[in-house]
C-alpha cells in the first residue's frame, strides 16, 4: 500500500481494540522513524512519554474527558516539549555533532553561534511555541510512520494541559505537554471508520502564486 | 523501501539538482497525501501556497538568507496559515460534514457547539499557535510522503515572516507565513548529504513512565 492509500485508510481512530498488540518490531521501526524526524536546528526539543503506569493513564483520561482512545489503544505517549533549552542544549549538541562528523569542536562554533543567536531571538513563550512546532513536525511523521505500518493513531490536542503536567511532574522534568498520541488497532465497533472523510479540496488547500 | 529506511536515506537538503523535476504523477500522490493529513477539529486553518513566480522566489530566497534550497529546489512551497478561523469556518466545515455523511445539518449542531466553544477559549496568538501547530503536523506528513517517494525536502524555519507576508500580500488574504517548504532531488554536490545524522538516542527520546 503506498502512503497516499494509507492515509486514505487511516482515520482518527476513537475506540481500539483491547485485545489487539503492536509486535514489537513494528513498534521499533515507528520510534526509530520518528526519531529520525527533522526538526529546527536538528535539537529535536521534545519527549515522547510512553506512559505504562496503569494508574497515570486513568487519569491522563480523565484530564481528556474520558475519550475512549486513551484507555482502549494499545500505547499512549504523551508529546511533551522541553522548557529549557538553552545554550547548554546547543552545546551537547555541538559536542555530539563534532564527535559524529569526526571534527574539531571549533569549526561548528559558528554553527553553535549562529543557532545560539537564533534561539536568543526568542523569549521563553516564543521557545515553547517552536518547541512545539517542531514536536508536531514528529508526530506527522508518526502518523504516517504508523499509517503505512497500518497501525492505527490518533493525535489529541484536547487536553486540560496543566492536569497532565501535574500528574506526570512535567515541570520538574523542564518539560510542558502539548499533544497526546495514541496507536493500536481499531475496533469493529468504532464507527468513525465508516464516516466520511471532510478535507479540503486540493486548489483550496495549494494556492499557486 | 519501508518509511525508516526512506528516513535513514533522507536529509534536510541544502542543494538541489536543478535539471531534475518531479512527475507530475508523483507530485499530486504527495499533495493528496498532505491534503489528507489529521488536523485539529478536521479544520485544515493553512495552505500551501505553490510558489512559481521567478521574481516572488527570488525575493523569498532574500527572506531567506539566500539559502540554497529556495532557488534550486524543483517546487517551493509557502506554509501560511489562516488567521480569520471563526464561527464562519466552523459552520462552512459543519455543512461539508452534513453533505459527505448524509445527515441533517441539525444533527452535528452539538459538535459545532463544542468545536466553537474549543475555538473560543483561545485568543487571537493562540489560534495563530494552535494553526501553526495543525501546518506541522501537516508539514511533517510531506516530508514522510516525500521521503517515501525518494523525493528530497528541506522544511525551512529560518527565515523573515514579515517579509514573505509582504512579498506575498498575505495579510490581504487572511495568511500568515509559518514555514518554507522545498522539494526536488538532491545535487551531487550537496555536502550535507554525506554528514552522519545527529539525533537524540532512542531512550533519550522515549522515556516509559
Amino acid at each position: 500500500m503506498s502512503l497516499v492509500q494509507s492515509f486514505k485508510w487511516r482515520y482518527a481512530t476513537k475506540k481500539y481494540d483491547t485485545s489487539k498488540k503492536i509486535d514489537s518490531g513494528v513498534l521499533a521501526d515507528l520510534t526509530e522513524t520518528v526519531r529520525l524526524a527533522p526538526s529546527s536546528f536538528g535539537l529535536q526539543p521534545y519527549k515522547f512519554l510512553f506512559i505504562k503506569d496503569k494508574a497515570k493513564l486513568e487519569e491522563i483520561s480523565r484530564a481528556a474527558n474520558g475519550q475512549p482512545q486513551i484507555t482502549t489503544g494499545a500505547h499512549v505517549f504523551v508529546v511533551a516539549v522541553e522548557t529549557n533549552v538553552d545554550e547548554k542544549t546547543v552545546a551537547d549538541y555541538i559536542d555530539k555533532a563534532a564527535t559524529a562528523r569526526q571534527t574539531e569542536r571549533k569549526n561548528l562554533e559558528p554553527r553553535e553561534q549562529f543557532v545560539n543567536g537564533m534561539l536568543g531571538k526568542m523569549d521563553y513563550d516564543q521557545r515553547i511555541v517552536w518547541a512545539e512546532n517542531q514536536a508536531s513536525i514528529a508526530v506527522g511523521v508518526f502518523v504516517a510512520a504508523a499509517a503505512e505500518a497500518g497501525i492505527d493513531a490518533s493525535p489529541i490536542g484536547g487536553f486540560d494541559k496543566s492536569a497532565v503536567n501535574e500528574i506526570l511532574s512535567l515541570k520538574e522534568k523542564n518539560l510542558t505537554s502539548a499533544l497526546l498520541f495514541v496507536i493500536g488497532h481499531r475496533s469493529p465497533e468504532d464507527d468513525y471508520a465508516r464516516i466520511p472523510k471532510i478535507r479540503k479540496p486540493k486548489e483550496e488547500l495549494f494556492q499557486t502564486i
